[in-house]
């Protein structure tokens, strides 16, 4: 019988996940049931808020299980189908597993067009974490002609496309990001007006004042922490805050600490909101057709970052806590072309 | 020429303020210019917000400076009328000076009726804490029949108010306060569902799992501090938050630190939002005609905590740190009949 490979969940991590953490297991390929296709994966997408899942606690998406296949997007092409909806050749894309081969119901993917561009950006600007973008600047931050906006992790999946969205929108746009090569991709290919490189940067207080001159009327928070505690002083008058990721806290193993940050919201009315994007699946397909003509019209650009095969799926991972990636993480898994 | 006292801040607090901060000066009485009325002050009130105020820091209310009389909402009787809207014997009440003696600009000031109830009101359920109460309430908070809420420093001013509205909303009411004294007007007179009892509160975490276990669908916060710590984790889905105070933290002499709370509300999708009376000054008066509605049919419960002589009013000041009120902190400066 034919194998294939998945990644389990080898042990719950205690801060920063470690290789010990995850477990390459050969298993026999699964056979397509009724309705179901048998799917090679292609690339596989790797996300922050998978640590999430890795903890034993119940949060807005549910923890995988000690022994089990943990979940990721894919995208891969259709090997075998019991569905007429599919046909053998198809690519598709869903929320399926860290797997070479998966068997899923027809009815839990979507078609991937590759006549509209390289199918990988299914996990990246035409996917996930272009959606968060999406609805998270329109929908929750906001921004207005002429309002400085203030991006953390901006040279990361969601960050490029929230930065270059509120461009479009006419605001300022200030973005932080962790290495020179990032800041450069932020103001001379993206359009960014500014960008801090805060693993340089001595004094983030004065890089936020220095770079927002005029204060901050939305902060679309990726990261959580000490970029957060910089920003949030600079708060105008009515300013939101979309708060869409807290990667810097994520390994923390106590509760995290930091400045109180209530008080300032009594001098501002600041308005802050929590965002997932599975809130918006309702209108997932309005974000992907403006996103998709805005990447054709080069209104938005976008980038990924490439980690060839699957047995570096985890090092794909780990290397978002480090800010290894410019654009989307993903991990390539096969050729199409097998 | 009549004389009289005025208090003057004398220099500015580090932590918790003391009486060295407050200096009674004895100056002439003003006279009423053009357009003014001379008020003899009947009752001052003391505020939280006014421990903002002695900072020498920018916020949403302007700093005090040194030398200079303080302010304060006030009730009075006008002594001296040069304006035709106001006469002798009248009743009325505005922003203006810890003093005992005040003249005003006629346009500064609102009439006080006395026959619609104790005139010391307008520094309470029918002044400005009254209509934090009802916009924080109806426009930021937003209860819904059947959710929990819970309003900390329930037993003040304001939070008393917000109590008694929520549950004429339909809403399950929790409050937190601090004597036993509190905690039983707040369940027996004002019809609260439960009440804690923060400082006789081992496990404050805990008290707020027993008393809110369904979670906390909205929670108006007056204190900010540990209560708030405890309120955060039992968020719903969808909660909202109104930031009105944040008083256990004014004193502080370092920024305050605490759990990191923005990881929550993507979890939940919260909505944090801060909230300042002045915004609403253009619907001021819609919300004195309802709170005035609620109080005559009895549906609006209001205490106030009387502290007799103006010599007295930095006590009265102090004592809102330490939690002495239950409802309104007044100073009791003159008589009417006098």
């Amino acid at each position: 019988m034919a194998e294939t490979r998945q990644w389990q969940l080898a042990s719950r991590p205690v801060g920063e996940p470690t290789h010990d953490n995850f477990e390459l297991v050969t298993v026999d390929r699964p056979e397509p049931g009724p309705n179901e296709v048998l799917i090679k994966t292609l690339y596989q997408s790797v996300d922050p808020y998978m640590r999430g899942r890795m903890r034993d606690a119940e949060s807005y998406a549910e923890p995988w299980d000690v022994g089990d296949p943990m979940q990721a997007s894919v995208v891969g092409e259709v090997l075998e189908s019991n569905s007429s909806r599919f046909e053998s050749g198809d690519f598709v894309t869903g929320d399926l597993l860290w797997a070479e081969h998966i068997a899923a119901d027809a009815g839990e993917l979507q078609r991937v067009n590759p006549d509209h561009g390289p199918i990988s950006t299914a996990l990246g600007v035409l996917g996930m974490p272009g959606v968060t973008a999406y609805w998270g600047t329109t929908d929750v931050a906001d921004p207005n002609p002429g309002d400085t906006v203030v991006v953390s992790a901006a040279a990361g999946a969601v960050g490029s496309v929230v930065g270059q969205l509120a461009k479009l929108s006419g605001a300022r746009v200030v973005g932080t990001a962790g290495s020179e090569a990032k800041v450069d991709w932020l103001t001379e290919e993206l359009g960014f007006d500014a960008a801090i490189n805060y693993k340089e940067t001595d004094d983030l207080s004065g890089a936020v004042d220095e770079t927002c001159p005029n204060g901050v009327d939305v902060y679309f928070d990726n990261v959580g922490g000490p970029i957060t505690d910089a920003v949030w002083p600079r708060l105008n008058v009515d300013a939101r805050v979309a708060v869409c990721g807290q990667i810097a806290l994520y390994n923390e193993t106590q509760v995290p600490t930091g400045p109180r940050k209530l008080a300032k919201l009594i001098e501002t009315r600041a308005k802050v909101e929590g965002l997932l994007v599975s809130d918006y699946q309702p209108r997932w397909g309005e974000a992907l057709q403006r996103l998709s003509q805005f990447v054709q019209s080069g209104d938005i650009q976008y980038r990924e970052n490439v980690v060839e095969g699957f047995e570096n799926a985890p090092d794909a991972f780990l290397g978002l806590f480090e800010g290894e990636n410019i654009g989307k993480q993903v991990v390539k898994v096969a050729d199409r072309d097998e």
